[in-house]
């Protein structure tokens, strides 16, 4: 291994220390100790992103696409380096990381090609109409960068949604400088990402204030990012607790902004009769493979899975067959595996659920769980609806066609809602429609919500708590137009619009 | 006349009484009594308007076209009682009311020629390709309606931001069954608007709860429609203060909502020397004739003008001889008028403020105020930068092109900024452009900011406190977006997309 983290922060192209240390928590080889993170440090980061906007927001789209393929390509030129840290830190397996990794510089190249497109954009153009009464003036429209965007790194993706994840990419690809707030979990992946990014920004001749990453330094640094008055927005995935608590200080600022936070999402998927009768193990088996995949620590696991009484023996003992097989695996953190048993914990304490496999989870390995429980107890108790993160899947019983359309009902806000149907199931289909796209972002047929693929019509989002903004996506091109506000130009001279509308 | 108001309210086709009652305060002519609104007529009419969810949120855009078409049909049916009640509820003149109304079933039928097109509904497609590993399933993307919206009346336009104006138009437009709180200015105009929209609702056989009216009952009741849980966002234009109180109560429910306020505007302009020096009368006589419009009550008002110190003392006198010579003009109500008073007052006693012409304003009728303030002053005392609802206007003299900009970097977050410029302006032009673009929704050149067009291109919001979402705009077709959300679809059956996605 090359790759020794110094343990500081990148502000401004400059590697500097913080304040004390905190050791990083690798799940095998050696810990590092890296500088803590400080609200001094932030606002330094923050004021240098403000002042890099002043040009960076002018570049040319050219300019910012070279920029982002620049960053995917010292990315790559480190990927042994980034693979090795990174499965140190999180415990995720080297395929994973490459994996990873890909869709990293994958999502940089797209944000390139779509900014040289020019799409993104929105240009629009009401010309003047001198002869009207009254008199029409010409008028312009183009998307314009926000200024400087906050980025907090996610436990789960520490490549694709963290110093150089989805965020960051839609953000620099719009024309907004970023502030990347790291997540503790790995801290050293962070620190090689930044480094790759500090060596595009020098080989492209970005401003140095374009890309800051500051460590994690606790609570008062997370609240000095969101509450600093020049940051435009926040891009955030991670807890409802946390996320919640991030969202209300973005709202209470003097000057509230918008919080992009992917907060929490149980997945529900919806096994159709006669589906279930054609392919019931292997739905049950697919459905036991998307749950444990990563440990069961995607924000798309799907953590539900509702079923007609009749027919929930056999997709319980063939998903439990399946589950049985799955070694343990290694949580990303010592704290999410115990959050993971308290969750656990907290599910089979609820009245009337029956454990079909009861998992293993020590300080930081687990394998999966599964629980049953009939629609009526599940109807019944709220805390059964909400996300535990980790491989643990719920199967839910319905009485009949109308109650599982009652569970549709009475779920809360989605990133992915999943129907198994088959031909005969088209009118129960028909009516779980319209309820499952008013709560999700993402309504998938006969298959399986993990693998989040990056394109053009992806939605990563839905009502709260799946997202605070149901009207956006942070995995996809269209998660550009967080970082972008239209700005009207009436009757402006060649000379003073942006280079885009001339 | 033959409109007498019932005072009732519109709830589901139902005209129903609320409890206790308001007296309308009418500029002149008759007062009516009208029965308050209450939080339990507020529930009412939100579970009708999810319940209509379900069916309108699904019908056709043609369907939804015609319905756009015949609500303005229905008000130009009702052409001379609206006018004639709105101008004694407002004490707008009739032909601004009649402007107005023209405004207004022009937004209805520009939604309806928008949703026809189509384009709005974003819609991408990306194939499956089976052979790449992994594959890549067939994914849809479109934009859906949100649910129930809730509309607050402005109190300065009766028509074109009340019961049928642009926020309901584009609500409707999207699919959204809407809610309006009517302001308690024009009670009465807002009834025969409600009118209108039954007829309408009838004669196209849409779901009865598709819009409700519930008149004003005072704090309780519009804290009862952004908190009720079925409503998925607000649109609302009005002061800075009652605005962010609902905008905290939308931020703190349980589900938070999404809060389109447009709250307050000075609307600066920088009168640039060249132009000053070739044509500075007329520019301060076009300011003062913008500054006076509608009694300086428009969201778009041009409150500041910043000039040169030395080219101050003709503007200055240019502007006053034309401010001297507008008449008393009513205002909208004795507590705008009040609040008015207060603000006119809160500048005058600023530091180093001088008072060029001297306002009269007794109990609801004003003439114009006009102050003069060095830009060293202005900088320094922050109430100079707050908006004033009334024909008040603050000439700020700078020192130089350099505290110009300074001044411009100042300010707050602004609905329009405009230059007044010639040739040899360009440079400083130049200089001002990034910085008030990232202040402003709207930038102007040579021309005034009231007179807001409903096109494609426009943008009626801008960075905080002008909007309380920069990224959106509550006039032009792009007003739609507020009340639409992304949806995916992975691998469904063309059975079972949404209509527009087959």
């Amino acid at each position: 291994m090359t790759f020794i983290p110094t343990g500081k922060h990148l502000i401004a192209g400059d590697w500097v220390e913080g304040d004390g240390s905190f050791r990083s928590q690798p799940a095998h080889g050696p810990a590092y100790d890296f500088t803590r993170g400080t609200p001094a440090l932030v606002d330094r980061a923050c004021r240098v992103a403000e002042e890099a906007f002043w040009t960076y927001g002018y570049s040319t789209r050219e300019a910012r696409a070279l920029f982002l393929e620049a960053i995917a390509d010292e990315i790559e030129a480190r990927g042994a380096d980034i693979t090795e840290i990174g499965t140190q830190e999180t415990g995720l397996p080297a395929a994973r990381l490459e994996g990873e990794r890909g869709r990293t510089t994958g999502q940089l190249r797209l944000f390139a090609s779509h900014i040289r497109d020019g799409a993104y954009l929105d240009r629009r153009h009401d010309g003047a109409l001198p002869q009207r009464t009254p008199t029409r003036p010409d008028i312009r429209l183009i998307q314009r960068p926000i200024g400087p965007v906050a980025v907090f790194g996610a436990s789960n993706f520490p490549l694709a949604f963290s110093a150089a994840g989805g965020d960051t990419a839609s953000a620099l690809a719009a024309g907004c400088p970023v502030v990347v707030k790291g997540h503790p979990a790995h801290p050293g992946a962070g620190e090689i990402v930044a480094q790759a990014i500090d060596a595009a920004i020098k080989r492209c001749g970005m401003p140095a204030g374009v890309f800051s990453l500051v460590q994690d330094g606790g609570r008062e640094v997370g609240r000095a990012v969101v509450e600093h008055p020049l940051i435009r927005a926040v891009g955030f995935t991670g807890s409802l607790g946390g996320g919640r608590a991030l969202f209300d200080l973005c709202a209470r600022r003097p000057e509230p902004i918008p919080f992009f936070g992917e907060l929490g999402s149980v997945n529900p998927m919806f096994l159709l009769p006669e589906a279930v009768a054609a392919r019931g193990t292997a739905i049950a088996q697919g459905w036991a493979s998307s749950l444990t995949m990563g440990a069961g620590q995607f924000c798309t696991n799907p953590g539900i899975a509702v079923v007609l009484k009749d027919q929930a023996d056999g997709i319980a003992e063939a998903a439990r067959a399946a589950l049985a097989e799955v070694a343990p695996q290694v949580m990303l953190t010592d704290g999410i595996a115990r959050a993971f048993r308290a969750g656990r914990d907290r599910i089979a304490a609820g009245s009337a659920v029956r454990e079909v496999l009861t998992s293993m989870c020590d300080q930081r390995r687990a394998t999966p769980t599964l629980f049953r429980v009939s629609a009526t107890d599940w109807l019944g108790n709220h805390a059964l609806a909400e996300e535990v993160f980790g491989p643990l899947g719920i199967l839910v019983e319905a009485d009949s066609p109308e109650q599982m359309v009652e569970v549709a009902r009475s779920l809360e806000g989605q990133l992915t809602a999943t129907l198994h149907h088959d031909a005969g199931d088209l009118d129960l289909a028909r009516r779980l429609m319209p309820v499952l796209e008013r709560k999700a972002g993402r309504v998938l047929a006969n298959g399986y919500p993990t693998g989040v693929e990056v394109c053009d019509a992806m939605v990563h989002g839905g009502p709260y708590p799946a997202s605070t903004n149901f009207g956006a996506t942070s995995v996809g091109t269209m998660a550009i137009r967080r970082f972008l506000r239209p700005v009207s130009y009436q009757n402006l001279p060649e000379a003073l619009l942006p280079e885009d509308l001339r």
